[in-house]
């Protein structure tokens, strides 16, 4: 099975099953599972013209998603692809349609036709006002009678919806439905098949092609075109609705047919308005999914070439999840980038003592290059000792640039400058703690416990703890017993470094990958620099 | 290339024009295309706490999508499934980060937590007040200490989004947020892997099996299970996520990886609810496509034991298109099916002439059988005279039980009784043509109008036309000359019928699929049985 389902059989009315529970109350269905599977507003009150739509089910969120104040009133839902019975649609006529009236809305199939048509009879004979329309706005066949509908039929959902929402007849919500359908027109390309359930996937599209003119069951595309990009594809979809567009400004729907990523719609989005037909394209519906072909690897875009009453019908509010909304096209504002990206770069001044203190650190630190590189080759890849020896040698070198004499301006600037040298992780790591400390500083704090705040910052955002076998369990001990003096700072620091070498399991940085019997009996590299630089600084 | 894009550089830069276009001037971006791409909402002030998320690109709608009022203030866009950079994230702060201040919310990935620590380590240098909260409510891994943050992280956005959009000060958005995230658990499933633009499709999870426990970048699920159903993987779900729920009551939110259909993410919403967790369960977000890795064919659920005030902001209002709204949980409403269903039988009554006449009609259509057969065989299945044949037998069998004295009634009659006993297509067009007619005669219309109406309205729904072929091309010349007689009704149906031999392009019905050779030369079965019938009323 290569679906979320149960079976191909409870399939529907599972989906329609989840679908009301969903809408936190505001849906409701009728009892006639499973063949007649109708959704309607819970809160339905007659008072105005009904409207209903549906056909087989495979397209959601049409047309149960979108029943709702302001759309449809039932959705009537057929099998996978397959038009509902005329049992179903009159169910759903007569259960929703007071005197105002209903308009059903049809997609042009010949099913959904015939039997949303017979339906209307019936509910007639009922002495029911009915009215019926069809879409036909996939203009992928241009000189067939018989037009599909496709996505198209959102606009009419939606304008008819809220046309009728406001209390009008039946006679003006029909019209306004017919003007809608003959300004719209819809065109769908797609990379991939789409796979019905309990069926096996059809491998029709070749690799580097995809088709154009496709329906919204699987048919295939009117023709298959090569394919070499977004631009392209949305530009086959322009040549082949600009004629139909003329001069006028339009609304444009863009529907992922179900199973393209939103990051590829968005792509879509921006080259639909960048292309030949973008300037003509006045407000937006989506991208989202819509009038989907289950989760098919397309999308397709419908124009409407919308007078000022169905643009303001189109952009109403209405409260259903599904309708993505209908905006205006507007320039891209673009806001200049904040000042401030480039670091504040303290001005340099002398402290000798401080230059001597820094300059012996660094100094031990490229000492230790070599054995900090062969300790790393136990766990890691062998270069702890290089990258700490060449942020020294980089610290050596801008010494005389340094805030010397302003020890919150100098851990910051050390900060900015290992973040700058060393790179990775510990780069942004170490410019955390150093920039941290430099904050707690600035406040009046010492340093031991300005480099205790820096250390806490950077356990908070590392992620790692004592005993996480890092520099972390040397440089507590260290910080901690520096309040008694160097000497124990030192002892402390070479007796947390010693510890890792017993610790088999590390759960941050890269060591976190090897096996415990790799790590066994040695210590851990940035561990050993912490003791190796307390230890040589007592020396 | 296998997806909608450019190329995979300028995929994402791409993707966040087309996003705030799509949004109607509702989001700006900074101008640092390539490398800093942050999208901001327009309207906005810095007069309340911002709150700053973001991450790799792969994950739409997250982050771009839940910008705006009541959710985030400025999104940082990472290339796909890769941390934005530091400067990037300074940039995001920098630009929004009024005297409230700033809560940045992370995913709980290395690069992320790092980046973002960094960039608000700068920030904080730039006097900027600054706070972080880092999501891990990935239970997968259950003993790691470093969970991954997937798809609660929206609880966070749409919480915390909603408080900070009441004023509240950063100090209590922050506590809110860690609140949120400490409540919060989630767990996905998927039946195949993501495919990442620009690289091939790693076919990692067999047919039959599906993977539990996966994170958001394509990484490998926890474990492969056996996958039969949606049942059973929810019930994979819902067990891994019960220890962490106790006794509780949640929220829930039901997520689309971006690959799944929305009929199947429906079929799953039911199967929550259903599920050993499901009575624990008060409110849902979704169905929908929150946090997807791309197009992945998975689904997440996560839950958040929310207090009231926490339902009550995640329940605000919020006009977000991405953001499904939270809906509360509540019993299915099953409305009973309307009267009516079981079409109104009329009183039998008597009246000679007209059962003479109906009888003479349903004799000459059982003599035409075998002729009829033969003639469509050359352009269909060859069953248009047992089809004409059989639902006249049946016509005569119930002949007493008509309403023969009340035309209205007989034409309804008539169009139910052929519907059920002809089936398919032009069962239920005659149907349709015969409750039209019998509508028409009951306001008084004249039998011939009557039948015209029918005509029309058969010719509205059935699609077909004159010229295409069809039954039509005998009938209307037929009904046009009754007005001067059955004699002249009787040579226009033959004529019309014998043109359809000339109609070499069949534009509605079965007949359309075959080519102009097989058709031409042979006339439409459809339209001989009106000429045999009008011919045989006049001999």
């Amino acid at each position: 099975m290569n679906h979320f389902m149960n079976s191909k059989d409870d399939m529907v009315t599972d989906a329609i099953d989840g679908v009301i529970a969903a809408s936190g109350g505001a849906l409701a269905r009728l009892d006639g599972y499973p063949h007649i599977r109708v959704v309607v507003r819970a809160d339905w009150d007659k008072s105005k013209v009904a409207l209903v739509s549906g056909g087989g089910s495979g397209h959601e969120p049409a047309h149960a998603g979108f029943v709702g104040a302001g759309m449809l009133t039932a959705a009537v839902c057929g099998d996978i692809f397959a038009s509902p019975s005329v049992d179903a649609v009159l169910a759903a006529i007569l259960a929703v349609t007071g005197p105002a009236g209903c308009l059903l809305i049809v997609k042009n199939y010949t099913g959904d036709r015939l039997n949303f048509g017979l339906a209307a009879e019936r509910a007639r004979a009922f002495g029911r006002k009915v009215s019926m329309v069809v879409v036909d706005d996939d203009i992928a066949l241009p000189n067939l009678p018989q037009s599909r509908g496709v996505a198209g039929t959102l606009f009419v959902h939606k304008i008819a919806g809220a046309l009728a929402e406001q209390g009008a007849a039946l006679e003006d919500v029909t019209k306004m439905a017919e003007r809608v359908i003959a300004a719209s027109h819809s065109i769908g390309m797609s990379l991939d098949t789409c796979t019905v359930p309990g069926s096996p996937k059809e491998q029709r599209i070749p690799a580097g092609m995809a088709e154009l003119g496709l329906g919204i069951h699987g048919e295939a595309g009117v023709e298959q075109v090569p394919y070499s990009g977004a631009k392209q594809a949305i530009e086959a979809v322009a040549d082949k609705l600009a004629p139909a567009m003329g001069e006028g400004h339009f609304v444009a729907l863009l529907n992922n047919l179900g199973g393209v990523s939103i990051l590829e719609m968005a792509v879509l989005a921006s080259e639909l308005l960048k292309s030949r037909i973008g300037r003509q394209l006045d407000l937006m519906v989506g991208p989202a999914a819509m009038m989907t072909s289950l989760a098919m690897h397309g999308f397709s875009v419908s124009v409407l070439e919308a007078d000022s009453e169905q643009v303001a019908l189109l952009s109403a509010p209405c409260g259903i999840a599904a309708w993505p909304g209908c905006v205006k096209l507007t320039a891209q504002t673009i806001l200049p980038l904040p000042d401030g990206l480039s670091p504040i770069k303290a001005l340099p001044s002398a402290h000798s003592a401080t230059k001597a203190f820094l300059t012996t650190c660094c100094n031990i630190m490229i000492a230790a290059e070599a054995d900090l590189n062969a300790l790393d080759a136990k766990s890691g890849d062998g270069d702890t000792g290089s990258t700490l020896a060449g942020a020294s040698r980089a610290l050596l070198a801008v010494m005389d640039s340094l805030p010397l004499a302003d020890h919150t301006q100098l851990y910051r600037a050390i900060g900015q400058e290992l973040s700058q040298t060393m790179g990775g992780s510990s780069g942004v790591l170490l410019a955390i703690f150093f920039a941290a400390a430099g904050d707690a500083a600035s406040s009046g704090m010492p340093m031991r416990q300005a480099l205790m705040a820096g250390l806490d910052r950077m356990q908070e955002i590392g992620g790692a703890k004592p005993g996480d076998r890092t520099m972390i369990d040397a440089l507590l001990p260290a910080l901690t017993a520096l309040e008694t003096g160097l000497p124990d700072a030192a002892r402390a620091a070479r007796q947390g470094a010693n510890h890792t070498a017993t610790l088999t399991r590390a759960n941050a940085g890269r060591a976190s990958y090897i096996n415990a019997e790799q790590l066994q009996g040695h210590v851990d590299p940035g561990a050993e620099a912490v003791a190796r630089l307390f230890e040589n600084l007592v020396n």
